[in-house]
């Protein structure tokens, strides 16, 4: 593209490097915010900045976080003894939308993905085994993706995880609520097929 | 959303207020940028602060520009007397990319468009009247987008030029270069049928 000016380049080059966002894109964004008032822009910017420098992780779940000590972790209505696992952030604010959970969380930061280059070193994994080690636990439930690189972390996790003598879970899987049978593909109905529960388990209660 | 920490929160929020970022996009991209580096993330957000606080706009056509005249109107090569009005710097850009143009540009800086409440007083038309008046030109070139507010502006445009004895002309319209008659719209064809010229006049010299 042919730019009439630097700063306008510079600051579409910058949007254009996040996901998703090609040159035109970024430029209409960019068009957008020159619209603006200045102000406005400025905290834009300075919201970015701001977040990227003072942003903690919890010292106990690694869930991102304004203090040391996430507000999660330091409910005191919240039950410290169950732990659910999850892959990163998204998916506590995930799971906290449901309202169905009331325990803790442990963030991994990620999952193992040999294809990414990603090892069980570079997840949140030994201190949740060290948590597991040191504090009382009753269930450990992990709440991972159900695709190729989820699978994999569970079979790790649980192998990591089942000398403790503590159960450990994993959600449910099966048809949608709302899911048509003839839409859904054979390998999770043929799964919900066999993991049945008896009906009166099936209400939501 | 539930989010964990207030300056995720910020960032999100200024994220999804972009046209066509709604809460998860935000939310996508703002953990994309936490997993930069804090140089990189400093840079993405002060490119458009510096944007919004230090652009301007050229004195003579309105174009977005790092100076107080643009490059194309400071060219020695480009030809002063022929001006192609347009709409916005992206169609600038559209009309430079093709390299067919070797005139100069008046930005509008939008189209006259009474259901945005945007009359000609809030576009450069009386400067490019003024720029009309005071040097010589000798093509007036209208290179607005075929809608409704396009249709509108350049009558509008057509109005207060014609007085001043200038040719003023209009892009084109008609079949694009690979499309094909059976998908083009009854208008497009209709209009290209009556506008017709001679088979040597289409050859591309």
């Amino acid at each position: 593209m042919n730019f009439s000016s630097k700063l306008l380049e510079d600051a579409v080059n910058e949007f254009a490097k996040l996901p998703g966002v090609g040159q035109k894109t970024a430029l209409r964004l960019v068009l957008h915010l020159l619209n603006k008032e200045q102000e406005e822009v400025s905290n834009f910017g300075n919201a970015i900045i701001k977040l990227r420098q003072e942003i903690k992780h919890c010292a106990v779940c690694h869930n991102i976080s304004d203090h040391l000590h996430c507000e999660i972790c330091t409910a005191n209505k919240r039950d410290k003894e169950v732990i659910c696992v999850v892959e990163d952030t998204r998916d506590v604010m995930a799971v906290e939308n449901t309202s169905q959970y009331f325990g803790v969380y442990h963030v991994l930061g990620g999952l193992i993905s040999p294809m990414d280059g990603v090892g069980p070193a570079d997840l949140f994994i030994d201190s949740l085994v060290q948590r597991v080690a040191t504090s009382p636990v009753k269930e450990i439930i992990l709440a991972l993706s159900a695709t190729m690189e989820g699978d994999t972390t569970l079979f790790y996790l649980y192998k990591r995880l089942k000398d403790f003598q503590i159960p450990v879970t994993t959600i449910a899987r099966g048809i949608a609520f709302g899911g048509e049978l003839e839409y859904a593909d054979e390998i999770t109905l043929g799964r919900s097929i066999i993991t049945r529960v008896p009906y009166e388990n099936s209400l939501i209660r």
